[in-house]
């Protein structure tokens, strides 16, 4: 299972198997950096599914992405991709926004499809957080036609709006390297950005739930038409969870850190949702389980269980956590199954 | 469960319930240093047993005990409290030794019960590890007669003899505060207490196993006529184990820290083996799990489960441990009652 973000790629084709493709593209990540990325093509009745996991190409944990000031990094290399796979036939998308390293306002991602930015003396600005600083005028016009006849489907779990205090640059901009100084700044470029991009399109969507995701690129995919959706759903569905829970006599789920956040439809939330419904016992294995939140989450789990199994730091956990995984995963199957013998 | 060690009468009264007796009597545990200590009367058909705690009266978590340097700590207080309960008609003693803040060799237990130790003058010696450096001669006729017709049982796990590379000063004298430089001279001063001591019984039993616990109390004890016991195996029989077990479909049991020494027969040990007897699952939720040792545990137990459930130092496991304790036997609980319903 996967949410969107980080793995989604991963999940859904290592579920779908022989009915799906794994392939690269080159694509710029910030101005002078270029990365072979990975996205999925889906083999499907009505035509190719292309996936398209943003922290595969603009990702925290990319070396690349994180020597590059937040300032710098662009959605360029998305909407590159985009349109590739436009010229392939593709007209089906299912974008992950989660883990993404940027806070341009998708900006680089309608650049690419053909939206002119630019400054006041009509130069063409770099579609970056610096970048719009400049902005003065945004052209709609020459945007890929193609993008129209496409489904654009938005897999995220974040519910912010573009700007504002509960937006974008406020709320997930330090942990990818805004400084305090500048979120002011660069929350008022986007605002502006924004200001001028909805005039273009004719579309106000700046304020919806999902237009703060992956530093505004949900802004910016709905300004495409593009709607979102829950990614822990999107996939759930793409990797056929509900067949593999009807054979099930139990299920186990988990992520990296299990919180109250978790019941806010996260992956492991989803996981016990429909194994419910199938009747199946799930039971929540995750790096780690904060206590404060156990009351809340130990209603929805048959157990919930974190990796160390003694004192330990975080480095120990992550750098276990490939043994630990399976040390408990032995330990609640050893105990599973004495529970069904007796 | 115990094994001997601290917890010991806690667990024997709290599974006796009215058959038994909490008493206290103020003991000294060093020169100038008297604490109120606890010990158990179990009334019997046959008579009463007393059970006594080492670590209740000398034991390292003791803060009077603590304050005291290990050269001036005395086994004089258990000496002293058998004296008063073969006064008061007892002949059974069950003495569990782990835990224990002392390396006096037994020496107080010996002098509070008519020994003579002396000094090259003939003058008295305090039984105490600095005090038997000037040990010159050991008369055991003024030994109470009443101990001869005393039943003995030393709770241990311990099969340490009392000197050497493998004895009481060398392996547990440093977690007492036996400094490196006092290692050679404290085991060399128990070494020639234990040869005129046993001259003195007549029963050579320093190189037995057992005579290094406790500081060398263990060594006492058998030169009194006292047995080795395994403490898990006496305490499992105290608070009758096997009949629990028999009305029962799941066991749990655990300890502060389970490793490969688990297996020696410590309590969570002789709980599996008696569990398996009885043909009842049994599962390991200590404070921690030692990783290196799961391949060995994991066999004995249906499952084997730590307390953290995430990052965590030592001082936050002790510090949360019954909050831990009780979400990690709900976690288990839960996934227990979910695979019998399945």
């Amino acid at each position: 299972m996967a949410d969107g973000g980080e793995g989604t790629l991963d999940a859904i084709l290592h579920a779908i198997g022989a009915d799906a493709t794994r392939a690269t593209m080159a694509l710029p990540v910030a101005s002078g950096t270029v990365r072979d990325a990975y996205y999925g093509l889906l083999h499907e009745v009505g035509g190719e599914v292309a996936v398209i996991e943003v922290a595969e190409i603009v990702g925290l944990t990319d070396a690349a992405g994180v020597r590059t000031d937040v300032g710098a990094r662009t959605t360029i290399g998305i909407g590159i991709l985009m349109r590739a796979l436009l010229d392939r036939g593709v007209r089906d998308f299912r974008i992950g926004l989660g883990g993404s390293s940027t806070n341009d306002g998708g900006a680089g991602l309608l650049q690419a499809l053909g939206v002119r930015l630019a400054d006041a003396q009509g130069a063409a600005v770099a579609p970056t957080a610096d970048g719009l600083a400049a902005l003065a005028f945004v052209d709609a016009r020459g945007l890929d036609p193609r993008v129209a006849e496409s489904r654009l489907a938005i897999l995220s779990d974040v519910n912010n709006p573009l700007c504002g205090a509960l937006g974008a640059t406020a709320v997930f901009g330090p942990q990818k390297g805004v400084t305090p100084e500048r979120v002011e700044r660069f929350d008022a470029t986007l605002a502006r950005f924004a200001a001028r991009a909805e005039d273009a399109f004719g579309r106000p969507v700046a304020t919806r739930p999902g237009s703060g995701a992956a530093g505004g690129l949900g802004f910016a995919l709905q300004l495409l038409g593009g709607t979102m959706a829950s990614g822990a759903e999107v996939v759930a569905d793409l990797v056929a969870l509900d067949a593999a829970l009807a054979d099930a006599d139990w299920a186990i789920t988990g992520e990296g850190r299990s919180d109250a956040q978790t019941l806010l439809n996260k992956a492991p939330f989803i996981v016990a949702q429909r194994a419910r419904r199938a009747g199946v016992p799930v039971t929540l294995l995750s790096g780690a389980i904060d206590a404060g939140a156990l009351p809340a989450l130990g209603a929805h789990f048959a157990g919930c269980f974190g990796l160390p199994a003694g004192p330990a730091t975080l480095d120990d956990c992550v750098g276990n956590a490939a043994a630990w995984l399976t040390d408990r995963a032995t330990a609640i199957a050893r105990l599973w199954s004495a529970a069904q013998r007796t």
